[in-house]
């Protein structure tokens, strides 16, 4: 195997994301055994410089500093990697464009649609690669999923049920940090968590038309961060939840929590159909449940499918083939939230490589805001708000 | 045991609740060894002659016959228990009370809530036992639920999800009965099933404020029933989703269909409050699903009950106590929906015994009706409708 | 539908199992809508005067008393159902048969194979239906999992896998009542619940031709029932395990225990042909799980099946058939523990309608008894042990 | 972070489990944070020399060859990490040893207990660090599971049931490789995976005192792989069933399979005390099973806990910690078979820094090789057969 010229990146943010792109970065070319699949880690950066310090150190990063146009504007990278908090976003963004990089950016794309809206508009007129890192399209069950949906196993799709929920915050103890403010944050649980199911309702259903929506708060203040026997007020929303129109006639309900007890981290969604559905959860995230109206009443139930090399992306990592004609090989040996990166990083390559950029592209990261900012509007003003659609082109 | 003197029982409708009624009133006694739980099944009509004498045949009932008024002007019978189409609910009622009945009804209470405001008030001002037969209420997996909601174990309700589906009604050759035409229905799915998780949601959260919702009809047309080669128009939904407000803050969901394959006879809920959640589902009927945020970190996750002696109402089953202190007793020998109603009789006997009407009773009936009138609403006009509560007392 | 003249019922055993016997001979006519399927219940006797007279007037048995000879011996009486204590059910078998009574009688058949062989001779001489009443085999889901074996569904079996664990024993507090000696129990949860496990392992796979076994005891004494001050010692097993030799050359394993914590009542067992599985849970009693190995991978998994009106005898219950030609209907309604005996009862009565006595039937008990002496032996003596199976003809 | 000098590995085998291994070395220091926890991945070699290229390059091992002595005997190398066929783990190992090396062997130790114990006495003698990687042991559901065990929490154990079924080689189509000979393999599906719930069952409960034992092969012949219109003997088994006594007294049974349709990966435990009880499955290797006997009735059930960050191993991967005091944490979001590699290899350096073997041993090792061959016997013989057991000191 011939080495090919790595991909050469810079990394913005060394918070939580930093691990999980770095170890997919680092191991992509091993898994897909293909040697231009390789990233070189040149340089990251974060506000807080131990941070970078420690993330470099720790992955490999060849430089690390506190200054992000170090990365946007160094000739010598070609692709940023955005995981700052979300306000941040656009003006990074713009500035990588405008000096030429390839970008993939963490989600949401921005604070609200008039910033994505202009994040795509540039990132469409770059002609570089865009991508949002919505890490659960690439997820094997979920791909699998909607190649199920867009085969016509589960006929016209009639109703969509999802949710991404978990409970973290419901400790009242934990400090006001970035999330829990409006300016940097944009929304709460909806833009932290809510995008990814957003996205998901998109992927598997399609456009969104329309939604009335409603938003509560449960927990008004918390400690501030760096003096924690003073308290601050919480801007964000702590649940949200809408129901949607879809543009092919589809209803559904999409909501978003981080502070609901006994939902751990629940991406859950059903795609009903007029013959047949598809049930996912991320709590038995190796697992797909398929249930086809066509089987005999006798036989008639979901099945429940455990990930093996059958399923898009699956094949890249413990699922030997034997040599067997059938085809059955290993499975359900077991895949985690680290793998789910080393996919997206595969898709984000491939985008590298041929010059385009698939979804989900900044175009579907812009579509994220504009649902978010529709629920927002709707929760506020208490009625069904059309989601506004900016063409990009 | 000394016989004690039976209720006289009349039946109004040999459908298909004919069956489950009076299998819970001819075996009540044995069940609770109370020899005042006795109905004397005295006469069943229906304006099917056939079925009136098939259903007497098959359960004992001493006389059967076509004509509903041979049941509510009786001056021997005690109790008039209607399970006909929705729309005769109303007249059948009033003229039970005012013929001084005490009366079961089989839900929805009636096909508008103007109608139901007006039953409820004859049987308020009746001062006999009214009692609207939602059956779930008394399931003891329900009960619990509701007991461990009431004793603050999942603290603070925050959020609501429920809903009732099925998929039986997507098989297009279905005919056009009675359940699809506005007239004797009221609502589709949203008055079939729906009105079970609406009274679940008042039972476990309380009063509904307002609500926003849609609906949907995914079949147009059936066969005639009596000439299947022509067809017409059905009238209602087949999907109707809404989002809640309740009125002690918590928000919701409640759904209801009965053509979203692989949904089979999906009674679900989950209640989250801000110290831990419930979940039920009645295609897991007998176990019931309880989070405690309490618990330690390391053992934190939901409990799967399974249903046995300590939970209201299956005492009465196959749960033997086994002589010992600690009062494990044989669980999970498994309940089945006869079992429901025959625990709605108990609790409907009750209150004949004493002549309260306790829950679920016509003024509970009344504010489902107001629920699926503000679902109706609420989808026609699209937007939130704060739900009518007639003042009853 | 014209009255047929009722079988003549006397029960001997006022126990637990009375109730369910006597609710499911009441109400059977009523589900079957065969008015051949009625019983007359004499009489009902027991040692415990007081239980005897407690059950004829919760279910109406005309008389009751406490000598069972009354019962077998009065001519007026065609067949003799008794739930008494193991080590009865010879003598008692025998003088019904002696006079020319049909027999229902529990599980286990006797206390022992020779026993037990004595019974099926003269069972089977007396040219009268003898059945012995392992419930299970009557359940939908477990009718359909053979049915689904039977077929070929699975190709052929190489392994079952199957237990009977309940909890409830290891309270300690819990009186010496007769299951805890080896007198009248003959075995103790491997007699108990172990004789339903062994049963569904000869309905299911097949004849057992050999068995290596362990038994143990986890609570040695247990306080007297009259005088609960005092102890005495417990006889028989808390737990049961053998490994089994099928005579297809499938092999298995087989337990029972009484003590398990956390095994509610687990009539478990999964059976893997070369083709596919069946799987099921007591404790899921609603639902049957199916693996097909010719799925195409992208969709090969268990299907998890509600019981509906498919599954042969859930017809008689909660499933209407709603007039469409896909035979979809209602399913996942629920059944309960009771609803299985009313399905043992009308196999029994189907049988008295025939004269022919099918499976289970006597020898099917002996079998049962063969099995339990052979994996009794084989714990006692460490080493494989033949079953040893006399010859009914 | 101080970076400290990196420990220096050779990799004999270049199959299935380089890959896994060299990941977990590669990013091991990344995810402990510490720079000690390096490994330098010096040499890879492998029979198949262009298999030894590949991963080579894939992972970054510095060279490749064919010859195994040019990494036992390689004076630069610290440590030698040993995946090939079975037969060859004493060889290798001894001369490992004999060369002053830290080793590393996949499981099981070896193809007989007598190869073993010679292995393990080396081992001990030689001082360096010795292990045998059972991975399943680090796995944070199942060290969760030990540790409740271990703390009293179920009690004292009463019964184990465990199995470890596969189904992909129920694909007679899959050649007649190493695994499928006696000579190279040892035994069939209970070296492979047999040896892994032998293991655990050791782990959980304790040590096995003596066996009962089945096996059986299902696939009598397979193509051979150079000329697949050839076949071959198989000459293993395709399950292996055994029941066992513990020297505590508790019983159990474990099983090994490869071909039973249905099982996908199922390293499935419940352990069973007279306290409570522990469950796991490998395919929802993300959850543990809890049922604690001291819970109220009404809320008596198992818990089923997702994995997070308090479990043991669990706080390396992607649960952060969140800066609240009540130490929720972000839990379930999916760890796969890859990280328990990671966890295993955490293990490893952590001896390889203190100079001390934990378990799993060659000791270990050696134990379940013992086991493995007095299953093998007592299938062959049809009788209990005490476990051997070698003092090693």
């Amino acid at each position: 195997m011939q080495a090919a010229k790595p991909f050469r990146v810079g990394m913005i943010g060394a918070g939580y994301m930093a691990k999980l792109h770095s170890l997919s970065m680092n191991n992509l070319a091993g898994y897909t055994e293909d040697p231009a699949d390789r990233f070189d880690l040149v340089r990251i950066v974060d506000t807080d410089a131990q941070a970078a310090e420690r993330e470099a150190t720790r992955w490999g990063w060849s430089e690390h500093g506190t200054d992000w146009k170090t990365v946007t504007r160094d000739p010598s990278i070609d692709v940023v990697d955005i995981a700052t908090p979300n306000d941040s976003h656009h003006e990074i963004c713009l500035d990588a464009f405008a000096h030429g990089k390839h970008v993939i950016c963490e989600k949401p794309l921005s604070v609200n649609s008039e910033f994505a809206a202009e994040m795509a508009r540039k990132a469409h007129a770059s002609g570089r690669v865009h991508m949002v890192n919505f890490t659960y399209r690439a997820w094997p069950a979920i791909a699998q999923a909607r190649a199920l949906i867009k085969s016509g196993a589960i006929g016209n799709v009639r109703h969509f049920e999802g949710h991404f929920f978990q409970d973290h915050n419901n400790d009242p103890t934990i400090p006001l940090h970035w999330r829990f403010k409006k300016g940097p944050a944009g929304a709460g649980a909806l833009g932290d968590v809510g995008a990814h199911i957003i996205d998901l309702a998109r992927f598997l259903v399609g456009e969104v038309d329309s939604v009335v929506a409603t938003t509560q708060r449960f927990i008004q203040e918390r400690p501030l961060p760096h003096d924690r026997s003073q308290k601050g007020q919480v801007e964000v929303d702590d649940l949200a939840a809408a129901m949607v129109q879809f543009e092919n006639g589809a209803t559904g309900t999409i909501k978003a929590s981080w502070a609901l007890p006994g939902f751990k981290n629940d991406v859950y969604f059903v795609v009903v159909g007029d013959k047949g559905a598809v049930r996912f959860s991320w709590e038995r995230s190796n697992e797909l449940q398929f249930f086809d109206s066509a089987d005999p009443q006798p036989i008639s139930g979901y099945r429940t499918i455990p990930l093996g090399r059958a399923h898009p992306g699956a094949e890249l990592f413990w699922f030997p083939a034997l040599g067997g004609d059938l085809g059955v090989g290993v499975t359900a040996q077991g895949m985690g939230y680290g793998d789910a990166f080393t996919l997206s990083f595969r898709h984000f390559i491939n985008a590298l490589k041929t010059g385009e950029s698939p979804a989900p592209n900044f175009v579907d990261g812009l579509r994220c805001c504009e649902i978010i900012d529709a629920i927002l509007a709707s929760a506020e003003q208490g009625r069904w708000v059309k989601v506004h659609r900016t063409i990009i082109d």
